[in-house]
């Protein structure tokens, strides 16, 4: 949704990732102008379940506020999850207490301290601590639930299972056929497919928690906030350089690297150059841009 | 700035209205994403000096946090300051003590319960409460300070006044010539230039307040969230209509007006239509564009 640094630019809105399933999405940050940008991705805001912020730097989630009096205008009825660092519950109970932010809608915040992982059953959310100098700060993780295999239609047949008991075999029940014949899931189910894997490292220094967790990911988006002559500069800010997220991406062995969180300096025909360099380093790196949809 | 309403669209960002004079410009109000809008106008962030909230609803205020941290981000040391109902300053409190908005310079709020006036000078600022259903909101009104009038160079040879005690008189002051003749500044400046009168009613049913403060001004800008066909809407969201501003401005007889903040359900077509009902109702009202520019 959005792929600029700590100051936004007319091209790039502050971060806010989409992540969509099939039926629902959730937001990974949720910067200023996140509500522009669902409105622009054509997503609607019905579909909407849960937003996962990564650390409390304004320009990563000061879009929630305008976002919920939006969402509340609009009549929502569904609970909105929101899964962040301790702080965030209280400037909302101000807002809602000394404004007049007033939700029609349950807002639950459930506030983080240390890693964790939470099992939505479609999909799995760890959040792990990065190094983003003093303030506390989460990559994301989010593990797609893995899926039963194709159903064989003709072995089924040979074995004499009932279309009614088909069901069954693909929700990974064994059943008895009327011949009397036990049949098991794997007997008419192919391999399970492998559910998509994509890490969020957020604003971070290159760190082991990020390659560890991005081991063989389907997606990394990482960190790229300097090009690698202003690695001082990524030091003192707690960033990475193009240089170093790939580095990242290559020691985790993921299939894609989306490169983000530019600083402000870049324009567009700069970060044509910095694609380049990075696919130099890594060939499956590249530059996000706003509004850019990936499919997995 | 933005013209929408409390749903911004792609064509209308949320409230801010800036009102630039010579060399300094203030903002009415700062809703989600005013420093993008800023960015856009070319007014750029150094000139910004006030900063004046009409009430606390989300789309009137939000963006303001992302603004002082694009503020900071960019070495600002000059002051800000910010007239607020009062709310603002616990707001910001916890986004300093919760979350990391740390502004590296001096942010100064100036919290509002009743109606005030404040003299800066160049211009004089009257916030005054106007009726916007339980929230505490504040129309405000600006009035550039009158400037002298005309040096008048032929009199000011006939009356012998030596060139140096010239810029004596432009300040007011009465002088004694050298010959001994004393000249008073009316005796050599033509009237005073009035200055010029702007007043915003912010959200508001139409009201006797607004029409007080706005007599005779340049400009009104007056909210006009719904069509006449939906004046109930109107009294029950403490909102106007467009006839309603239209009827306001007659009142107040001023030069022209300004329609704001028009609900999200109305395209770009429909406001051409409202500005046409508009304009037969009172010839020199328009609807509102972002980052329309009016020289009074």
């Amino acid at each position: 949704m959005g792929t600029g640094g700590a100051i936004p630019t007319l091209e790039r809105s502050h971060p806010s990732i989409a992540v969509f399933f099939n039926g629902e999405y959730i937001l990974l940050d949720a910067g200023e102008g996140t509500q522009k940008q669902i409105m622009k991705s054509g997503l609607g805001f019905a579909r909407l379940t849960r937003i996962f912020i990564s650390h409390l730097h304004g320009d990563h989630f000061l879009g929630l506020f305008p976002l919920i009096q939006t969402l509340s205008l609009l009549r929502r009825k569904k609970r909105l999850e929101i899964y962040s660092p301790a702080g965030l519950r209280d400037v909302l109970h101000e807002l809602v207490s000394k404004a007049y932010l007033e939700p029609r809608f349950e807002v639950e915040v459930f506030e983080i301290n240390e890693d964790r992982s939470f099992d939505f059953g479609k999909y799995e959310v760890n959040m792990f601590h990065v190094f983003h100098g003093d303030t506390q700060t989460f990559g994301i993780r989010i593990k797609e639930a893995d899926k039963p295999g194709e159903f064989d239609v003709k072995k089924a047949n040979e074995l004499g299972v009932p279309i009614t008991m088909r069901g069954l075999l693909q929700k990974g029940m064994t059943i008895k056929t009327p011949s009397g014949r036990v049949v098991y899931p794997e007997d008419v189910l192919g391999p399970p497919k492998k559910g998509k894997l994509l890490v969020y490292s957020s604003d971070t220094r290159p760190c082991k928690a990020v390659v560890y967790n991005a081991k063989g990911a389907d997606l990394l988006i990482h960190d790229a906030t300097f090009r690698d002559d202003l690695k001082d500069r990524a030091e003192k800010t707690g960033h990475s350089t193009v240089g170093e997220a790939c580095t990242i991406a290559m020691k985790a062995g993921v299939k894609k690297l989306a490169l983000t969180h530019f600083s402000a300096r870049y324009k567009d025909k700069d970060l044509d150059k910095i694609e380049k360099e990075a696919k130099s380093l890594f060939s499956n790196a590249f530059v996000a841009k706003d509004l850019l949809s990936v499919n997995l």
